[in-house]
């Protein structure tokens, strides 16, 4: 069999993998972008590991497994399959940055609360305030917590709170609107972390977003589409929402330009929630294990529906 | 009965002080600081609320009682009271700033180890490293933590790492440098908690702090005279020691030119780390209840020995 491999990983890596793959052939390819010409390696392939560019794979003839080193796919979902191809099965990495993405959330909203980036940024000035910025900390205990979506980071998140005793109400796919509105206007912290599907798209428009109070802290580590960044970017230089915590945004990177850059209160973590120095090795990892499954013929680990969007 | 209040509130606060305070005379000083000549109000008070300049206590003839605004009082320890006074009883805030400071505490280090502060840095910048700042970011869950002093803030603080599964060894005013020592070896994470007392001060001199691994994150929320802040530096800046979260530093304000504005992986929080928007409300209450406890002649909360240094 040959496996192509599109995923930054080191030498230490790329050897563990040629170990893992035994008797296949492992390709390694560098980090192919959208509009590259189709590797000739990627035609001749069964197996690919990374996340290739989407409009290669309706072309791959021999192409039966995808494994994503993403929980995110919805660059995937809108391939023009030609109606006689056996489409690969496609596995993400479900669960996988769970603990990094929900110790993010906890420290993007610790910072804000116990003033962390606006210690930052009077250190990079010489700048001592000292006393005068006491009055502008919170304390987490007995906030007022409301997550939307209530997948594995959320499920992480929350747990991670019990010791400060929150009031914790999680919306799942089936949320209403009214319960939503109702539960925003006395939160103190929101946290979004869902998959990017029609039915989460744009959730929080400027309407929703104006049901925060002036001190409520908005966090966004799922995809950058379930917010309307325009109005988030108003509300927050306006003083209308307190903070927020933005891991994710429509364009990665972050055009510049674009307000989240400039506006006050809000901490831009450039999409690396996920990300810890272990990453790469655990990827690795996986990936070796779902092969042993897939020579196996056994169910692999992560399946997901291109369709359903998660 | 004369009340002489010298910190820093609010009108709103100020109100609630003399009804409080009922028939008694509320004196509202200001912040008095070292130096200044002795207020007549503060020589004809039996009572004083907030942290006034220790060379004004051995000459105040009818002060009985000191409600210090603060946990540390190490600058009252050396005065030279007269042979024949009746020294004031002093009581402290102990306690009162725990969940302040242990929140502190595990937002500094969160956002150590989720590049929190990195990303605070690029956003002034509008730069987007993204993806190449991912295999910098650490998870806390299972850290080895070790907690030096195991007052209030450091038992706190154990309790918010419970969902983290950290490693917690602790330290009591009675340990042995070896066991510290051999604790340092193995530590990701070491969090000061401690007064200012002769047995604290310089505990965390060149060489212990050379015990600690590159990666290890040094976090000090008690008194800067427990650690040589030039040998912490230095160990920062040659990447021996990974990171780390000063609140309270030797000198405060931080002096201009001292390398904590300058070295790498620190975040230096100006003394912050007791702070909320509530602070100060919560002061008058603290106060207000020991005021009825000073009336009733019941014991006082929050008794300290000046010569204990705790």
């Amino acid at each position: 069999m040959d496996i192509f491999v599109s995923l930054d990983l080191n030498d230490a890596q790329v050897r563990r993998l040629r170990v893992i793959a035994g008797l296949d052939t492992v390709h390694v390819a560098g980090f192919p972008e959208s509009g590259e010409q189709i590797a000739p390696e990627f035609l001749r392939s069964e197996i690919a590991f990374g996340n290739p560019p989407p409009e290669w794979l309706a072309n791959a003839p021999k192409l039966r497994w995808v494994q994503l080193e993403s929980t995110g796919f919805g660059e995937y979902a809108s391939i023009d399959w030609p109606a006689t191809a056996d489409r690969p099965i496609f596995t993400n990495l479900a669960d996988f940055f769970a603990e990094a993405v929900a110790e993010t959330c906890l420290a993007g909203v610790l910072a804000l609360y116990r003033g962390i980036d606006q210690c930052v940024r009077l250190q990079n000035n010489g700048e001592w305030l000292g006393d005068m910025l006491r009055p502008r900390l919170r304390t987490l205990a007995g906030a007022k917590v409301v997550l939307f979506g209530f997948g594995s980071i959320n499920r992480r998140l929350a747990e991670l709170l019990q010791p400060f005793d929150c009031e914790i109400t999680s919306f799942c796919s089936r949320w209403s609107a009214d319960e939503l509105d109702n539960a925003l206007i006395n939160a103190d912290i929101v946290v979004c972390a869902t998959p990017d599907t029609p039915g989460t798209r744009k959730t929080f428009g400027i309407e929703r977003l104006k049901c925060l109070s002036s001190s409520a802290v908005f966090v966004n580590v799922g995809r950058g589409s379930v917010v309307d960044e325009a109005a988030l970017s108003r509300l927050l230089a306006e003083g209308k929402i307190g903070g927020a915590l933005v891991d994710v945004t429509e364009d990665e990177p972050l055009p510049s330009g674009h307000p989240f850059w400039e506006v006050p209160n809000l901490i831009l973590t450039q999409h690396t929630g996920g990300g810890s120095e272990d990453e790469q090795d655990r990827k690795v990892d996986m990936f070796g294990a779902n092969l042993e499954r897939f020579r196996a013929r056994h169910p692999l680990v992560g399946i997901v529906g291109l369709d359903r969007g998660y």
